[in-house]
């Protein structure tokens, strides 16, 4: 090892619009690539040393493997230092950032680009398999040949959840009309309409209580962000998110028939505390001001208030019914839309959820959804069978 | 970030053994799990702090994604701090060791277990799907489809390099008569026969000047390491194999139609000369003694000796006809048997190459393969078009 740990920062980044889009992979790639660099002036491809992407199907979405060099190739980047794509289901997005900031902060590299995409939209003659797709994310042979796709155990979860703690119905519709609400204005989200507890209530039942606006969609979708050690931060930007903790944690039981609970992430306390430690932070609903988690299913967010510690076990839905994760809440809570407003291209959602904690930290987001002045912020991804969960946290702030 | 870059050592690991197995994915994982703890006896599941896991194409393989957590259930894993799998087709095992080794530098964690897997070979029935998988590795739009899957693309290389260096066909079958004959004794290989120059010139020919004994096989298998901190290294075990060095690069050309040369690769110059720098090494054919190198096909490990700065360019074929690469030559190359003797499972090949590293450290293996007290090893291995080179270097004292 050549360097001490350093401070990394995200200096930069770009989206594409995300929906179904008539768009290929490496269009996503691309346009997701153009969009991060026409945000980072002063860092061009050549800067670029370190290369990390998150994508989860691209061999059953895309027919292809080897994705990384791919990116490098599509974006002209000779990549000099690292390079690789990580994998880690819905959290995929997460965990490249996370390699990204440890390739930096140990002295490897000054300048890295994340890039998170998926392309999940196929043509109809595809359609199958691409379906049949999801199921793997799940332990195919135990849970995915039963039916155990994400719906139907998402809407377990929140049985289980109204079971012991009277968490309402209306509670869960108001995370999905909150979120869908920020998307509206949000130009990159997938669903950009408002939508009242009403309309969720209403929307078709998908598996109860879960209907269809309390599910995050099919998505194709790519973003992109550009990590540097202080140092080079310094030469190019002002403006910079710090990331300052991280977390992971993975029960040993994957398999939703090992699952010791269907209604609490010990798992999402595990990593939270982690990055709460290595943050500085002693109390985080206090000290957080903007967290981006991992809404899939309106019940996720519930839980998540619950199990990153915020509010005491069961509380989750008063907390979203007092509105204290409104924009100018205690936290304010996916303020750009959620998976359930933004769509959850798997690949990418962590990578932009850290973009809009950095864009809300310099004031770029459209002023609807603009949280006032954050200075610390969380993202948060739970992947599978909600055994595995990721924290980062960001700062405004050089720590 | 909480500590300084620290040394990290390999304490154990262990090996499925290596070929058309009666074994589906999960039996692998477990197989090389319980090898690998086996191995390590002072180091339970109980200690594992993080998972890295390399695999390469686990969706058409083996119908399933998320794989990293599945190897946390089957081995009973509870992680507490960094868990993804990488992804970088052939490097992908070297991939995770780089990113489980960067992750305990920077003082993310002390513990960490890398596994690397692939199953390849499938049920008839299946068989159309896994043979079209290999070509996703190459750029399918542009290369794949094209029909270049890996031998035709290999076979130009070799074609090109005869060409250009007088390289003899005499030459390409050494390669490959040395690797296997290495393998003969290698209880974990898929080839244990030994082969001679005129067997191998005489076998199939596939894509000519490459017959069959000069490609690697399409290989079940997988294989484990125990990471350490130096710290934490010293409490279980007397015996490491100490990363000293690392480098990675990639050309921003990856599909075939836009490499410059078809018979150098200045990435693998690159990579090794980032490695040597931060392990120290300034002549590297002087000081490392063992070297496990990705001979994908018998052309590949000629190129090697030149591109990874051990000879001058066009002297690749002279290296190996003057037995330079044999176990008592001036680097003892592919003691393991190579990716030609021992097959190649995609995602464990880096993995088992660091493990025979350490095995030639401390004196573990076969005694026909062991060469003579080595103190520094290297592995190596490319990945798709050959635009991506990957670098390690290994130490038996602690820098």
């Amino acid at each position: 090892m050549t360097d001490v740990t350093r401070n990394v920062g995200i200096v930069g980044g770009g989206h594409t619009k995300w929906g179904t889009r008539e768009a290929s992979y490496k269009d996503l790639i691309q346009e997701a690539g153009k969009a991060t660099f026409d945000d980072t002036p002063n860092v061009g491809p050549e800067d670029v040393e370190g290369l990390f992407v998150g994508s989860v199907q691209p061999e059953r979405f895309a027919f292809q493997t080897h994705v990384a060099p791919m990116v490098a190739e599509l974006l002209g980047i000779d990549v000099d230092s690292m390079i690789a794509r990580t994998e880690l289901a819905c959290a995929s997005g997460q965990a490249a950032l996370r390699y990204a900031w440890l390739a930096i902060a140990a002295g490897q590299l000054d300048t890295a680009l994340v890039l998170g995409v998926e392309k999940m939209n196929l043509p109809r003659e595809y359609a199958p398999e691409a379906q049949a797709s999801m199921a793997n994310v799940m332990d195919r042979e135990f849970d995915g040949v039963n039916g155990f796709n994400a719906p139907p155990y998402f809407a377990m979860i929140a049985q289980r959840h109204m079971h012991e703690y009277d968490t309402t119905r209306e509670q869960l519709a108001q995370v999905a009309a909150k979120n869908k609400t920020h998307a509206a204005s949000n130009a990159f989200a997938q669903f950009q309409s408002e939508v009242s507890v009403d309309e969720v209530i209403d929307s078709f039942e998908l598996s109860p209580p879960l209907c269809l606006y309390d599910c995050s969609g099919v998505t194709d979708g790519a973003a992109g962000l550009i990590l540097m050690s202080e140092e080079k931060a310094r030469e190019v930007s002002d403006e910079a998110a710090w990331i300052t903790g991280s977390g992971q944690a993975c029960f040993s039981g994957n398999s939703i028939n090992n699952l010791p609970s269907m209604s609490a992430w010990p798992q999402a306390t595990t990593a939270a505390e982690q990055a709460y430690d290595q943050a500085g932070i002693d109390d985080p609903l206090e000290e957080l001001d903007v967290a981006e988690v991992h809404d899939c299913f309106s019940i996720s967010e519930i839980v998540e208030y619950e199990d990153l510690g915020w509010v005491e076990k069961g509380e989750g839905g008063k907390f979203i019914e007092d509105g204290r994760s409104e924009l100018d809440g205690d936290i304010a809570v996916n303020p750009r839309g959620g998976l359930l407003g933004c769509g959850h291209p798997l690949g990418a959602t962590g990578v932009s959820q850290a973009l809009e904690v950095f864009n809300q930290f310099r004031g770029t987001v459209e002023s609807d959804r603009q949280v006032p002045a954050p200075e610390t912020g969380l993202i948060h991804n739970l992947s599978g069978s909600a055994s595995v969960h990721s924290v980062m946290t960001l700062s405004r702030e050089r720590p």
